[in-house]
């Protein structure tokens, strides 16, 4: 690959996109500058997360500053249906990040980390999970960036604005198979630490209409379940 | 969660699973005595990979002898529809080696590592590959371990035996849908390297008879290809 065919790729986030000259935030431009080396004239890629893509070339660029002038800007519709994935968060924030990185490409719409009774992990740095998310939408070349919710208490979710069909991945009690309950609408689906949810847990779902079910027959891995049932819903949605 | 609970729990490889008194290989019988420091009489569980599965106690452990008397053995049918993945292993190490652990985790059959005109990485330890497959077997608790070919030139794939439904993945051409062309039977979808195959290489793809196909709509990573396409199939498949 020519260094040129790597320069016209760079995608730099952009929250506020619009025709004529835009100004990216410190960090990008600092990327832009000083990992990139990119100069007056170049041509970007820019995208605001939700759903802006805008094609430009660099008007002035600095170590800590960077502003784009904007040629092409076009907007796409948020993918429907939404997926929404509520997952607790691993012991090993590896996995974590690497669950992260594949809902984001594989077409999450919103992730909610959730804390459980037997949660492994119980803090998690926000900001961290969200550059994850945005290289992944960068490298995606995704226009739509998950919503990332903060770490919240199980709980807590129950108060949020929900989708009709929601689900939770459980084993040890009745359950249905989540394959043959989904239809593709908005979708919600739970995925509980490594150490399932608790008796008292599942039964506030259950109370919540969530329905209970298994993501396949064998044994998942936390990490695996989310990416497993992103990538079937995703694949899933696509279905003609 | 109580030591006596993780005891109960361990799993060790041991190719040769008969009724009676078995040996574990040396690495095994090491990993039971000086890892997880079990003694005479404690019961754990044996695969051998081929599908059994046994039950039994220590009869005898120093630090790289292990003997277990088996007292349950049961066969597992081989899965079915087979799920085989041949795939270019990607620059990192660590983004394939966690391909190959979710793929084993999501119930793939057969992994074949491909070496294509663009790979990034012409080089794989067998032995280390292998030993990620047999841990993802052992903690998802399945009894068939993937068969892992050695890392085989594109060509030389074409004179292997081979599923007649057979993909590979391919933006850049003509290509359907791998969701709506996929029926539930034997499956071989091929993932390229990051850079794609190259044309020379699809042309001999779909002389060979394998139909060029998308997984999604958006540009995926190849290891993110791997396990989407291992998911859908592995959960598609069990859709009554």
């Amino acid at each position: 690959m020519l260094p040129s065919d790597i320069y016209s790729m760079a995608t730099f986030l952009c929250s506020h996109l619009q025709e004529g000259l835009v100004e990216l935030s410190e960090s990008e431009a600092a990327h832009a500058a000083r990992v990139l080396r990119l100069s007056i004239g170049q041509q970007v890629d820019l995208v605001d997360g939700k759903g802006s893509r805008a094609s430009g070339n660099i008007a002035d660029i600095s170590k800590s500053r960077c502003q784009v002038e904007v040629n092409t800007l076009e907007q796409h519709p948020a993918p429907s249906p939404a997926i929404h994935i509520a997952i607790a968060p691993t012991k090993s924030i590896d996995r974590f990040e690497f669950f992260l990185e594949k809902a984001t490409e594989l077409g999450a719409t919103r992730i909610t980390p959730i804390l459980c009774e037997r949660s492994e992990r119980k803090r998690l740095r926000h900001d961290r999970s969200l550059k994850v998310l945005i290289a992944a939408m960068k490298q995606s070349q995704r226009v739509w960036l998950p919503q990332l919710d903060e770490l919240t208490p199980l709980q807590a979710l129950f108060n949020a604005d929900l989708p009709q069909q929601r689900f939770f991945g459980w084993c040890a009690g009745k359950h249905q198979s989540f394959m043959n309950s989904y239809s593709p609408a908005d979708c919600l689906i739970l995925i509980g630490p490594e150490g399932d949810f608790s008796e008292a847990e599942a039964e506030q779902l259950l109370k919540a209409e969530f329905t209970a079910v298994s993501i396949g027959n064998t044994r998942l891995r936390t990490e695996t379940a989310g990416i497993a049932a992103c990538a079937w819903l995703s694949l899933q949605n696509q279905l003609a």
